[in-house]
Order: C-alpha cells, then structure tokens, then sequence
C-alpha cells in the first residue's frame, strides 16, 4: 500500500516536483530580466520560502501580517510585500513591529489605508514603502483609473513615514495588452508629477509563461506554480505529473458497482471549483469522478465498474491547492516514493 | 465600532442563540420521545457538547476517532457514536483505547470493516456496538437493501469482540415516508433473524421539525441546529434571528460606487454554497451580495449605492456554519454585544 506510514486522510507535498517548479519558473523569468516574488500563501512553509529566496526569489509576497511573521520566523526570508490594505491599530502596531525584522512594503488602494499606514509610521526610523494597488481588470481591490494611482501617490508622497514605491496589479487573465496600457499610463502620469515608479508588480499562476508579455512589470508574484493544481491544468500551465500536493484517501465504502466512498472530504478537499467539474483529480484513474463531498466524505462515480476496494487508497489533485495547503496543520513530506515525514503549515489559518 | 476588541476576520458564536437552539430541539424531541445525539462537527467545541448534554442529548455524534478524542478530552460526554467506517490499524488502536474511556458506538456498512472492528476488538472486556449503516436514499454510504442490512447484521453477530446494536441512516431530506418503510422492513427483516434492533438512529438539520414523522427512529443525530446558517434559513428551518455564528469582518476597500471588499474570503467563509446565491449574508444589509470570494477577499457588490466605508465592520451570516468552524483555530464567544474572549476549536482539523 502507498505511503503505509501515513495516516489518511492526508496532504502530501512531493518536495522534488515542488522544487523542479520553482526552479522552472525561477529560469523563465531570470531570461527575462524579471524578479520572483512568490506568494506564500499556496504552500505557507518556511522551507519552501527559503528554497525560493536561495533559487532567485527577491522576497515573497503575504497577504496578512500574521503570514509574514510565521514565514519569518522560520527564517531565510528578509524582503516582504503584504499586498493587502491593512487597517487597524492592532495590525499597524505588528506591522510597524515586522517592518523592524525585515525589508518590509505594503500597498493601499485608498487614502484611508494610507493615513492609517503613515499614523503608524511617522516616527519610523526609515519611511514605509507603499505601492499602489491598481484595478487593471480584476475588478477586486485597486484603484480604478491611472488618474486615480496618480492622486494617490501624490497623496502617500505627502504623508509622513511613508513613502511611494511603485503600483501593484492582481491583473485578469490573458489581458496583457490593457494591463500593460493601464499602468503605462500610470506610470508616465505619476513620472510627470516627479514621482518615481521604481517597482510595478503584477502576478498569477495562469499566465505565468506569458509573464513576459507585460515587459512593463518588474516583478512577478506567483503562488501556486510551487505546486500547481487540477486548476491550472485545465488552464494548460502545467500537467499531472507537475502537481507536487496530492491527497491521499482511502477508500471507506464501496455501496455499489458505481459508487465509491473516501475519507476525503471538503474538510479537506475544500468545495473550491475554480469553474472544474467534480472534486479533484484521481491520479491514474481519468475514468472516475468526485461527484459529491460532505465534510468527511468524498463519494466517487463512474459510469462503468468503479474497480476499488474498501481499504485501498487512492491519490487525488485538488482542483485548488493553496486552499488545501490550508485545512490541516501538517503536511506529509515525500519525494517520490520515499516519505520524509510530516511538517507543521506554519502560516496555515493565519487571517490576521 | 461593534466587538472592537476582536480583531477581524473573527468567527463569531453567540452562546445565547446557541443555547436556545439546543433547549428548542431537545425540548421538541422530548415532546416526542425521541433521543437526541448532537453532532459535534457544527460545534467542535467540547462546552457546547457538555452543554448539549447536560440539556438532555444521551451523547454526541463524531465522524472520527480523533474528534472523539478531543471532545471527551475536554469532559462532559460519557457517550460517543461514531457514524463513520473505522478502517485501518492505526485507526482501530485508537478507537479500542477510545472504548476504554466512553460508552462507545461504531458503524459499518461492509464486512470488510466489521472484520477489522472485530479483530480490534477481539479480546476487549466488552463487546464493541457496531450498526449497520443504510442507505435509505442519500447515497453516500450504506448498504442498499434491507436485505444487505440484515445479512451484515448476521455478520457482525458471528464475529468475536463486536455485536449488532441497531440500524443508522443518514436520510435524504423530506422522505420520511420511504426511509421509514427501508428502516421498518430492515428491522423486521433481521428481528426475523431473531437479533434485536435497539437503536435506530436517524438525523439531518433541514428536517429537525419533522423528525417525529419517522418515529421509527429511537434517536436522532443533528449538528447545524446548534448554531443554524444560511442554508437553514433558506430551508425555512429557522430565521436569520437564529444564527449563532456570524463572521465579523472590516471592509477593506471600497473601490467603486457599487463594489466593497472585506477582509473574510474563502479562508473564513468557504467556498461552500449548498445550493445558495452568493458567499454569505450581510446581517442588516439584504440588498448586498458577497458575490465574490478568493482566498482573503470578499467581494461586496450592489444594485444601488453600496453604503459601507472604509474600516466599517459587517456580520455575516455563512451558508454553511459547519466548515467555517473549521477554519480558524479560535472562536470569539459572546453573548448578545458582550465579549466574553476567545475559546480554541479543540476539534478543528481532526480528521484522522
């Protein structure tokens, strides 16, 4: 049986496929003149960090103070961008305590955000870095005109313990053109004003090999391409064989000729589709579909014999593995066949 | 600033709301006889459990060994039915350690997993309480006639260290007519075989108000009426009043006239629908729509005038309050606008 010493369900990081990923897209990007800042979020281990630091990464990317700090603490990092507004005294006060430990910016998207950022920082030794969210299509944070990042660098330029460090994008898919038009403008309104845009950072997985396409960027944050998911091989990023977290279940029931059940079920699969069909990929076995999960259950469909027994475990590609990552506190490292042992998900549920 | 002292995203449970929820089902139970057995996987807090029982339930409903351990870990359950297949020697030595502690309860529904209870149990001082799992129309697990639920019931009375101790189902929703016809037949069937059929465990929130049209059933197994959530509501099982757990979020952003971003996505929320429209109900606020969620961002948009401003904080009632229990590793107690501090989800991520 695969991986006997392994308790399902479980969370299986194959550090050699995850590592082949990194440095994959560590090569692409080094031919193109541009910096990796990969995000954390998609594995939140502290050995995978510095493994992207040591390949070429510049820093990495955390949405929450309190990611940046388990990431941190296991050492290995020293550059971090927080692309989230934070707001709140209790948040400022760990932010401004972070900025102390490592080279440290955040982005704003409002001149609320701003304020708070420079409340907290008008006594700081060195101004805050404080880039601006921009909304090139996304349609989530960001400010929505070129006009508007301009006002707003003005703005961050004026305040006290902050400084302006460039624009930042969560862009849409496949629109590197208007991406491209929306922060060119950005750039050359706020270079009038006599601002510089040392920094413009766009992301994301699914156009990580056309990251090029946008030579306005000088840095590309990117998550899940450490260990990729059944999401981004329906996209064509990657194939089966690149996705380094699986999960592995056993089969608990077998009701009938077509119908299987796993201890595999949102609580850890989560109910992320990303616009797929079914629950997750059974490696080896294209022929069968999670149709269905309850928390602890994962039922399995076919439509000819369902060819399992109760007992036997099976190894599934989430559709989305950074939310996986997520749901338990360890996660089991293996490289190949061979099992290393479990490691804590130190920045797992860490909202704060 | 409502609940200021709780850093957001928080998770939200109000003791009052829970606790009247628990007395009106046990209450209505009582009134009809009927046994209740929470299900812990709403709750996962042992207070709530101890509570549950000291209202009058005979014990707790866990789906596994390790969620038992964390309840009884915490005192005031004697009493413990696991409605999952036990499969697995790691598993099995922790359940007979489990018997030693607790009146203890297990399903099965294949031989394979009576097999492997019974020689678990083999030389234990008591025999183990195995029912038969049936599916009366869900079809997740369970055997699928009558005639298998007997025959398995046989089984179980062969084997050494284990005995037959009733049926379990957990039923499809509004069938009570044809689960009781499978469960009457199940329990004629096997009481022909001359074993006797103690327990007949049926459950399901969205049905708790009809429970007593299957009176077949000597208990009931429920979970989600502790706290109640969005799918209840839609259900007419019980009104936005009701719901215990709410998520306390901050908006984040509000980067258009018509669009808000608050800092709950997915890693609170879930991306669980259960068959409803949007990510969540803004308490207060009907005509808003979390129609967005990633992983820290929830997405807030409008027909008219969004309404919400930077640093505003909302309460959100989830659609599934089950799995946001399992997110965080903490959930704030309160008691109408009062604080009372923040209590470890002792059973969060306990899926071994």
């Amino acid at each position: 049986m695969i991986f006997d010493e392994i308790d399902t369900p479980g969370v299986l990081v194959d550090l050699d496929k995850a590592e082949a990923n990194i440095r994959a897209f560590q090569s692409y990007a080094d031919s193109h003149g541009l910096k990796v800042r990969p995000h954390i979020k998609t594995h939140k281990l502290p050995m995978i960090a510095a493994y992207q630091v040591a390949e070429g990464a510049v820093g990495i990317t955390c949405q929450k103070v309190s990611e940046a700090e388990a990431m941190i603490a296991g050492g290995g990092v020293s550059d971090v961008m927080l692309t989230y507004n934070i707001i709140g005294e209790r948040k400022l006060r760990r932010l401004r305590t972070l900025s102390e430990t490592v080279r440290l910016s955040v982005v704003a998207d409002n001149a609320d955000v701003a304020r708070g950022l420079s409340a907290a920082f008008e006594d700081a030794a060195r101004p805050l870095d404080v880039l601006v969210e921009c909304n090139t299509g996304a349609d989530r944070c960001g400010v929505g005109t070129p006009e508007a990042a301009t006002e707003l660098a003005r703005e961050i330029e004026t305040l006290p313990g902050i400084r302006f460090a460039g624009l930042m994008t969560y862009p849409p898919s496949g629109k590197p053109q208007a991406v491209a038009a929306w922060l060119g403008r950005a750039k050359e309104l706020i270079e009038a004003a006599g601002i510089a845009v040392p920094v413009i950072s766009s992301g994301g997985s699914p156009d990580m090999w056309n990251a090029h396409e946008m030579p306005l960027a000088t840095e590309y944050r990117i998550g899940t391409y450490a260990y990729n998911d059944g999401f981004l091989v329906g996209q064509g990023t990657c194939t089966w064989d690149d996705c380094a977290l699986t999960v592995l279940a056993t089969v608990v029931s077998v009701p009938a000729g077509n119908r299987a059940v796993i201890d595999a079920g949102s609580k850890v699969l989560t109910s992320d589709l990303l616009g797929l069909t079914g629950h997750g990929h059974v490696l080896g076995r294209p022929d069968l579909m999670i149709d269905r999960l309850s928390e602890e259950h994962g039922r399995i469909v076919s439509e000819g014999p369902i060819g399992l027994s109760v007992g036997e475990r099976v190894r599934i590609v989430p559709n989305h593995a950074c939310v996986v990552s997520n749901m338990l506190d360890q996660v089991e490292l293996v490289r190949g066949e061979e099992y290393l042992g479990p490691t804590p998900v130190v920045a797992r549920g860490k909202v704060w």
